[in-house]
């Protein structure tokens, strides 16, 4: 008999009939001879009701209170789908966060867990209970409800599977498992059976927006092994674990984010001390910088060109305004024009060429390349936004992720 | 420096901009150098809305999960209550039933309070918070939350003002007090400035729905005084309180309850124990039974006549039919058209003569009175249904309870 945890995500028991469909599952897997824990989100649509009804009240809401607000989403999802699961002939009950001793620190709405002691979620399992808990919400120390953030419910799922030291851990969501390339600009890009938590980490940071990164490096860390699979179907997922059980490939995936910005930054007097002030003031302005290049010309003037998310966009051209005012040289200028394509695959650690390789191919089919930046496991260029469609799938096929058939 | 506690029903919290009234209403009072504690109801609809759900997945559900599932709603309106008082610029913080250390027994769906410690409030208060608590809702020795069936939150404010030891309680409704009679059927009638918990009792259980008797009869034992008042005006309200303040009135109040049947059980063999079995039956089918009548004829039979509540009437028919069969003998006929009106007033204790004068003044305008049954302080008759807005007026009237303008 093994112990499984599933999480349920908001699409997934977004109405009365979802949430049978999902107690149906669960009592598949319990009929399968399983000891069953479930995590689930509040339904679909509820949580950001209630925000609008905070924000209606307050422009900035006690974040006390909105952790209290916000955790009634969750308590509902529970005890409907402990009910649902009842009126299957299915013996089960439903713990909030703090009944399961979810643990968190005291930030309120950004809550970190520091401790599950699963309160009798082992006693209920072992008396033949389906165990259904309240995820994105623990307690602190003081005994008020606390929020874990966005993707929080991952969270709650991958922790408590460490903590209950369960055989699976299952995140089912509205897609497939991981993919590839995104199915949407790459139609031939195929499904991962396994993908390694730092390739996870680098695609979820790129883009692929399956989880959020906190719950991926969680899992990293306490070498939580995890499938991400969709409630729609029975098809199998992709299972997220360590690299050693993963076959040698050199690039598991590409991933683009269109989300980019580049802010150029010209006729910098070419002085020491000068860019780092820029970065200061961008860091004061919580400006989260990814590429850089600097260039000095012939004439001792710098040209700097970095790149933001669109929507630091104004805040970097008005901090860097600021800087170069009290400069007395210098212009900026942000244009919202490039895409970030990226190359990620643990394999490549060992692997030379894996650059060249992607930048001949990008060359060859018409795409210039901006800026360059590399880590250990990924490669990433800035490209002009209207090829950014095209350059992910040349870059695809180069690295023979395209699907078979 | 007065401590007060408010309660606020779903009506009054039942959308946005009601919860900014009353939290305008909850800074007046604050303003006029009070401290306050709040109980607030679930916004008017929530409960009902889950409930319907929950009874769309199982048409019995689990009541430990119903209990989980019902909390949310007054965890919803304590947030959104405290953030909207915030707003206002008043320090305030909610507390759920748990945190507010209203402490239940085991009974889900109807716990009954054990114990109120108050938890964190008396430090909240003197730190010159509103502390908003969540009603209808508890804890149970086991951790789990439960709610304290109908009328609740009342129950809740009434409790936490005797265990806070505060100075006024004042339980805010959609009605701007107890009147004299039900101002739907007597136009003219007087809302009374204060009334005695028994009479409270039994206008309320004679279908004055201000309040659940339980939480009246709670206020009685602990003798907290409370008022009943509108949150939609600034009238004063009525004071519920012991007899002994209370000027000298006979009659405090008419009441009306047009939700009567008459059972009538004929030719019964007049032998020892024939009405037993009928009453014993009736019980079984946790049928109340109100009045009762016997007449035995000089052919040896008897007539029984009771009354029982409309919703009753069908388990009464059968309950009694099955003991019919048995004894071999009698006929069983539910008539669904009678009301019973009665005149409370603590008065009538030391007074001869209030029967008389309602029965003359019945008699007087026509009204055939069917069945009669009286207490310490009240008398009640069994008219029929279509007579029954003018008996009441009639005795209103009667005893000078009208209006006088």
């Amino acid at each position: 008999m093994s112990l499984i945890v599933q999480k349920y995500g908001g699409t997934s028991v977004k109405d009365l009939d979802r949430i049978k469909a999902v107690a149906e599952r669960i009592k598949r897997t319990r009929d399968a001879g399983h000891q069953v824990c479930v995590v689930v989100s509040a339904r679909g649509g509820v949580t950001n009701r209630l925000i609008a009804d905070a924000k209606s009240l307050h422009p900035n809401p006690d974040k006390r209170e909105m952790d209290l607000l916000l955790s009634v989403g969750e308590q509902e999802t529970i005890a409907l789908t402990a009910i649902a699961l009842q009126s299957l002939g299915v013996a089960a009950v439903s713990r909030t966060g703090a009944q399961a001793g979810i643990h968190t620190d005291l930030f309120h709405t950004k809550a970190r867990i520091v401790d599950i002691d699963g309160g009798d979620i082992k006693e209920q399992l072992d008396a033949g209970r389906v165990v259904i808990v309240a995820g994105f919400q623990g307690v602190n120390s003081a005994g008020q409800i606390t929020t874990l953030g966005r993707g929080g419910s991952d969270l709650s799922a991958i922790a408590l599977a460490g903590a209950l030291k369960a055989d699976v851990c299952q995140i089912y969501t509205d897609v497939d498992g991981v993919y590839t390339a995104d199915p949407r600009i790459v139609p031939n890009a195929r499904k991962l059976d396994e993908v390694a938590y730092d390739e996870m980490l680098e695609l979820a940071s790129l883009g692929s927006k399956v989880m959020q990164s906190r719950s991926v490096e969680f899992a990293s860390k306490f070498n939580v092994v995890f499938e991400v699979r969709s409630s729609f179907n029975d098809n199998p997922g992709t299972l997220v674990k360590a690299e050693t059980t993963l076959e040698d490939v050199v690039v598991r995936g590409v991933a683009a984010d269109r989300n980019q910005t580049k802010v150029v930054v010209s006729d910098l007097p070419d002085e020491p001390g000068v860019a780092a002030r820029v970065f200061q003031a961008l860091a004061q302005a919580h400006v989260n910088v990814d590429m850089i290049v600097q260039n000095v010309g012939r004439d001792g003037v710098a040209n700097l060109t970095f790149t933001v998310g669109n929507d630091d966009a104004s805040s970097a051209e008005e901090a860097v305004a600021t800087v170069l005012k009290e400069v007395g040289a210098g212009a900026v200028r942000a244009a919202e024009n490039v895409a970030k394509i990226s190359v990620v695959g643990i394999g490549m650690r060992s692997h030379s060429g894996v650059a060249s390789k992607m930048f001949d191919a990008l060359a060859d089919s018409g795409v210039n390349i901006q800026m360059i930046s590399t880590s250990e496991i990924k490669i990433s260029v800035i490209v002009d936004l209207e090829k950014a469609e095209h350059a992910t799938r040349v870059v695809h096929t180069a690295f023979g992720l395209d699907r078979d058939d």
